[in-house]
C-alpha cells in the first residue's frame, strides 16, 4: 500500500528560487493529504505533477505565514478549476476567519463545500480517521500555538494461507471472517485456530511531522518508535541560542529527538536561508543519528 | 530619465509554471513602484533580480486573489529580511483588515512602518505625488470595485540655450528662474522673452494600467493620448460573451479602447489559462491597433 511523502517546500521563512517554504504531500493508499501550505504551494504541485483536485484534506500546523500563505490561493484555484468535491481543512480557529474574510471581499462563493475543522494545538487528539489511517495532533513548542501531526496506519487484515483454502475447502463467504481473525470449523467439525490458517497483517507504518518547534523533550514519548520522523532543523548547532530564541531547532537537536524517540528514520527540513547547502545540516544530524535524510523540494520519501 | 515597466505576471486567475498572475514593477527615475501583487510575486522579483527592499509604494487595483494574494508574503519577507524603511500601500479599505488580521494571528510586529492609504475605487483622484510623477486612479468596470492607475510624469524644466548664457552674460543665479519660465533683462535693460533664450522641456510621458475591466468606454477620455496603455485582454473575441459576463475584456476590445483613446502603444496581458500561446491574442489586437505588444513575464517595456 502506498505510503509516501513528497516534499513541496523545504525552506523556512521565505521562498527562494531553489527552495519553497513548508508544504508536504502525504500519499496514503492513493489518498492525498496536504500538510501546511506556504505561498507558492499550488505551483509546486504543478511542478511535481500532482493534481490539486485529488487533495481532500489539508492540515495546517500553525499560523506563521511560511506555513499557510498559499492556502487561500490553492482554495481559489480549486474553485476556478471547477472543483465540486468537498475540501476539509484542519487548522487553528483563526484560520477560518482569515479565509472567510478573503473570500468575502472578493465576493467569491466557492463551488464546493469547504469544511473547516478547528484544532486545539496544545492537545494531543485524533483529528482524522478513515478505514486505513488515523491522524493525531502533536503539541509542539513554538512562538505561537503549533502542532505536528502523527499519521498512523491502521492494522490491516490478516492474510489467509492460500493452500489452506484448498486443503480445508474454505468457502468464499468465510474468507473475510478469517481475515478479521475468526477461527474456522471444517465440514468434518474440526476447529482450525485462526493463526494456523492465516498470517499476521503487515506492520502498520507511522509518520510524524514536527514543524515548527524548539528542542522539546515532551515530544519524545508521543513519537516513540515511529518509522519516519520529519523534524525541523532550521539551524546548525552553532546557532543553538538563536534557534532557542526563535523557538526553532538545530540539526543536532532534531537528531537527538530522533535518537531518544528511537525512530527508524529522520527527515530534516525547514532550512534557514543562510544555508545554501543543506548537506551541512545533514552531516550534523548524522553524527547523532545516522539514518537521517534531507527533505529537499520535489523528493518523495517512502515511509 | 528611466521610465519602464517590468511584467512580473501576465496570467489571469491562477499561476502556471510559465505565467504568474498579475503584478508589474514601474521604475520611474529609479523609484520602484509595484502594481498588484499576485501569489508568487516575491519569487518573480527574485527571478528577475529586482531588490524587493527598493520598493516603497505598492498599489492594489482590487481584491480578487490574482491581484493581491502575494502581498502578505511580500510584506512578511520584507520584515524578515530586516527592512526598516516605510512601506506605503494603496488599496481598497478591506485590504488593511486582511493584512492586520494575518499579522496579528502570527503575532508579527513589523520592524518597519506600514502606511496604508485606502482608495475609493470608483473615483478618479490623484493618490500619489512626488517631484517627478503623479498617480491617479482610473475607475474601471469589474465585478467588484476596481481601479486602474495613471502614471503621469510631471513636466520637467525648460532647457536654457547655452549660447545665450554667453551672449547675454546671464548670471548663474538667474538660470533656475529662466528654466522655470522667467524672462531675462540684460545689463543694458533689454528684455529677452523666455522662449527666445530657452527651449521647452521634454515631453511628459504617461502610462495607464487598466486591469481588470470589461470593455468600458467611459475609460477612453481618462486615458486619451497616453504613451503606453496596459489593458487586460483575457480572451479572444470569440469569447466576447464570456468576457462580458465575467467583466473581462477581449484582445479586440482592448485594442478598440486603445484606438479610440488615441494612445501611442498598447500592452495586453491578463491572459486566460486557455491560451498556451498569447500570440493569438496579440494578432487579434494588432488587427485593430497595430502598435500592440504582449506583456509577457520578465519583459521590460520602456514607456
Amino acid at each position: 500500500m502506498t505510503f509516501n511523502i513528497t516534499i513541496l517546500g523545504s525552506n523556512s521563512a521565505i521562498p527562494t528560487l531553489k527552495r519553497n517554504p513548508t508544504s508536504q504531500l502525504i500519499n496514503h493508499n492513493e489518498r492525498l493529504l496536504l500538510v501546511d501550505c506556504a505561498e507558492g504551494t499550488q505551483l509546486q504541485l504543478r511542478k511535481f505533477r500532482i493534481k490539486m483536485q485529488r487533495i481532500h484534506h489539508i492540515f495546517i500546523s500553525h499560523l506563521h505565514g511560511d506555513h499557510f500563505f498559499g492556502l487561500i490561493g490553492l482554495i481559489s484555484s480549486m474553485h476556478l478549476l471547477g472543483r465540486i468535491k468537498e475540501l476539509h481543512i484542519y487548522g487553528p480557529p483563526e484560520l477560518k476567519e482569515i479565509l472567510d474574510l478573503q473570500l468575502s471581499v472578493s465576493q467569491t462563493e466557492l463551488n464546493y463545500p469547504l469544511k473547516f475543522h478547528p484544532l486545539e494545538q496544545e492537545k494531543k487528539a485524533v483529528i482524522y480517521e478513515d478505514e486505513k489511517l488515523s491522524i493525531e495532533t502533536l503539541p509542539l513548542n513554538h512562538r505561537i500555538p503549533t502542532c505536528g501531526f502523527l499519521f498512523r496506519e491502521k492494522p490491516g487484515k490478516r492474510k489467509i494461507i492460500r493452500q489452506k483454502i484448498k486443503d480445508l475447502n474454505i468457502p468464499a463467504e468465510k474468507i473475510l471472517e478469517i481475515k478479521n481473525g475468526a477461527d474456522f470449523i471444517d465440514e468434518e467439525g474440526n476447529l482450525h485456530k485462526n493463526d494456523s490458517i492465516s498470517t499476521p497483517p503487515g506492520e502498520s507504518r507511522t509518520y510524524a511531522y514536527c514543524s515548527d518547534t524548539s528542542y522539546f523533550e515532551p515530544l519524545i514519548p508521543m513519537i516513540k518508535n515511529v518509522d519516519l520522523l520529519y523534524h525541523e532543523a532550521t539551524f546548525l548547532h552553532d546557532k543553538a541560542e538563536v534557534a532557542a530564541e526563535k523557538f526553532h531547532a538545530t540539526a543536532k537537536e532534531a537528531a537527538t529527538i530522533a535518537k531518544k524517540a528511537n525512530v527508524k528514520r529522520l527527515l530534516i527540513g525547514h532550512f534557514s536561508n543562510r544555508y545554501d547547502n543543506p548537506e551541512l545540516l545533514l552531516d550534523e544530524a548524522k553524527e547523532v543519528f545516522p539514518s537521517s535524510e534531507l527533505a529537499m523540494d520535489g523528493v518523495t520519501i517512502e515511509v
